[in-house]
């Protein structure tokens, strides 16, 4: 049984992780910035290192391609990921896939495996979309979902725009997006969860995506004196926004399903402590891996806010997000749960609760994910860990399912 | 009967509020500022041009003392209120009272009025606390709540130190803190509040004025995922101070005491709409005229606390202020029920929501306030008003009592 290079791929993993740091020692590599050219071209060069075709289309993804004469006419197998970073981000989100994707091309060539079809790695721009919105830009494109010109056009919460500061990065590439048709698509990552390490399992078999609904709720009253107004006479936006927390957060806890709500952000004002809050402001993210279940949700949601509305304020709901769950191949989950337990390790079938690359890419391929552990659940934060020995494993099962679809 | 002169009063009221306006208009004149001196010279001008004499005490309070040979040697009457501001206040608040209270001496003199005691009228210094902690500086120093060492060393939030900004504005006066001991306070008062409004009645006779208990609660989790977290598996720092929030509300307005309850100000941290919140910060503004109750309620909010810090959330409350109910002077409130009766104007006793110079008062002397109606109940707002009629109808509200403790 063939294996990857450990030593290589951690090394790898870690030299990006290098780059991009601040004065304060921020990992910080936003999308088509100064520090994002300078992960690129680190990756470039292994792709060229590799002997592998460098492509760039016109939104900045980057392929690194093994093909040969005799099946450059097949429909490649692509495994992706992205090596854009948030703000004060971990090493291995994005990264770990993106790189083990090429440590497995070149675990294959070197052990003299004759692909049926190309392999393919991909490194997919603004995954994040922490400096252009919509986040999993670039793999939305390629998927056809939103035309290049769009995405190109999209001011960054800098004043940016991306597509000249592709340009100005050197990443403005000449492929057309989407020119490369995937046979299938392959996508490992940390859990960013924490369902893994508490089973004490290494592999997850990721067999579908949640569905997700982000809302802002504005509820506005009347700023009045806290202390000479009776509670009779209250037009308080923030007690009703406290009611309808409590009524989401509460219901959800309660009713056991897989649905998970969150509100993140708050604010009240005028934010004084002796005046009962004119306005209300916070934000809804709903998500749960079936449509139905996750509609009655925002349906409940909305039924209270009806009924909140009712209690001298005015209430407005805005649709920051909305993405159906995806469902992803099932074929790919039991071949990943295969070799998994032909490697003696443990594994299970589960449900990204995070966006991902693979969600796209599910719209015009046979796509599926792996998961490896997140220690303490962890991402989007320097303490984001997974253990190497963890690393190299679910690199290895990459390897093997890629084999397998590759052959 | 003799009546105040209203013009006069609204004219020193238009002409007082027009001072310390910024390149906005808004009205400014925060303790020890440059603008509080600009007010407080045209008070003090005031003072001169009716004969009084001016006396100033080491934390900036203003006495203007109308006192003959033969009073010299009794205990004042004393009628006060404040002339600083909050940021972007009305021009109402405090200075309606200082100035009525120059408008009764006024009035009492030019009508051969001839008392049996000295009559004095008083600005107390940083009454607003905006600047300075606490708020009813000047009053609570007069009153021997606190030394004048302690607040002239007082930081501001700008980080000026009150004593030395007196000393810039010249304000540092010579008199020892509390060198004048009244036989009765006055103060009249916007109400800063809806009731009288409401009920149509002109008049406010003050029994008394709410304790206050302010409290800020910071409620600590850990923050995670939004989406790859499961309900079950969250210490969710923001739902815990939603129910914390929602029961303080519910309870305090189902009670249908006099009981008021606000939560003015929350945060969350990291504050993203996809991170579930590790803490949580809010402050409670708790307000009851009776002792027991408002202790009642806060024991209520602590015994639920207690409650939630048991699902996985740490709480801690920090005590931002403590004032217990102040009971008014029966007599001197009866007396304020009569003189409105007297003069055909519809009254009622009340309690003051706010704080006002005339608790720290109360600890020396028997004290009592009288209100006018604000329209919509606002304050601390450029919107705050009261119509004119309303102003010189209280004014001679108090000239009628001040007439009758005086004599």
């Amino acid at each position: 049984m063939i294996a990857i290079d450990g030593q290589r791929l951690l090394g790898r993993i870690r030299e990006l992780g290098a780059v991009g740091r601040d004065s304060e020692g921020r990992l910080i590599r936003l999308a088509a910035s100064d520090t994002d050219r300078q992960g690129r071209d680190l990756f470039v060069g292994w792709l060229r290192q590799a002997a592998l075709d460098v492509a760039i289309d016109r939104v900045g993804n980057i392929f690194g391609i093994w093909q040969s004469p005799e099946n450059t006419g097949q429909a490649p197998l692509l495994i992706g990921s992205h090596i854009d970073t948030v703000i004060d981000a971990g090493i291995y989100d994005g990264c770990y896939g993106v790189l083990a994707g090429l440590e497995v091309i070149e675990t294959l060539k070197a052990s003299g495996f004759s692909p049926s079809r190309p392999v393919a790695v991909a490194a997919f721009t603004n995954e994040e979309g922490v400096r252009y919105t919509p986040d999993m830009m670039g793999s939305l494109v390629h998927a056809g979902g939103v035309s290049a010109e769009t995405v190109l056009a999209a001011v960054g919460t800098d004043g940016s725009v991306l597509g000249q500061e592709l340009a100005r990065i050197g990443y403005a590439g000449d492929r057309e997006p989407g020119f490369l048709k995937p046979h299938a698509y392959l996508e490992l990552h940390i859990e960013q969860g924490p369902v893994l390490e508490r089973e004490g399992l290494p592999i997850g078999a990721v067999e579908n995506l949640q569905g997700i609904s982000w809302q802002r709720v504005t509820i506005d009253g009347v700023a009045n004196h806290a202390g000479t107004t009776p509670m009779s006479m209250r037009n308080d936006a923030g007690h009703a926004a406290a009611r309808v927390i409590t009524f989401l957060l509460d219901r959800t806890k309660a009713s056991n399903a897989p649905t998970v709500a969150t509100v993140g952000t708050i604010r009240f004002e005028p934010n004084a402590i002796n005046v009962i809050p004119s306005r209300a402001v916070f934000t809804i993210d709903l998500r749960d891996p079936d449509e139905r279940r996750l509609q009655a949700a925002e349906a409940a949601l909305a039924a209270y806010l009806e009924l909140a509305a009712t209690e001298n304020v005015t209430i407005s709901v805005e649709q920051l997000a909305r993405f159906e769950p995806v469902i992803f191949d099932l074929g790919i989950v039991e071949r990943i749960e295969a070799a998994a337990r032909t490697r003696g390790l443990g594994v299970r079938r589960m449900t990204s609760g995070a966006g991902h690359d693979a969600q796209m890419l599910a719209r015009i391929a046979p796509a599926a994910m792996i998961f490896v552990p997140s220690a303490d659940g962890i991402s989007h934060n320097p303490r984001e860990h997974t253990d190497d020995a963890e690393l190299v494993a679910g690199a290895n099962i990459l390897l093997d399912v890629a084999a397998q679809l590759a052959k």
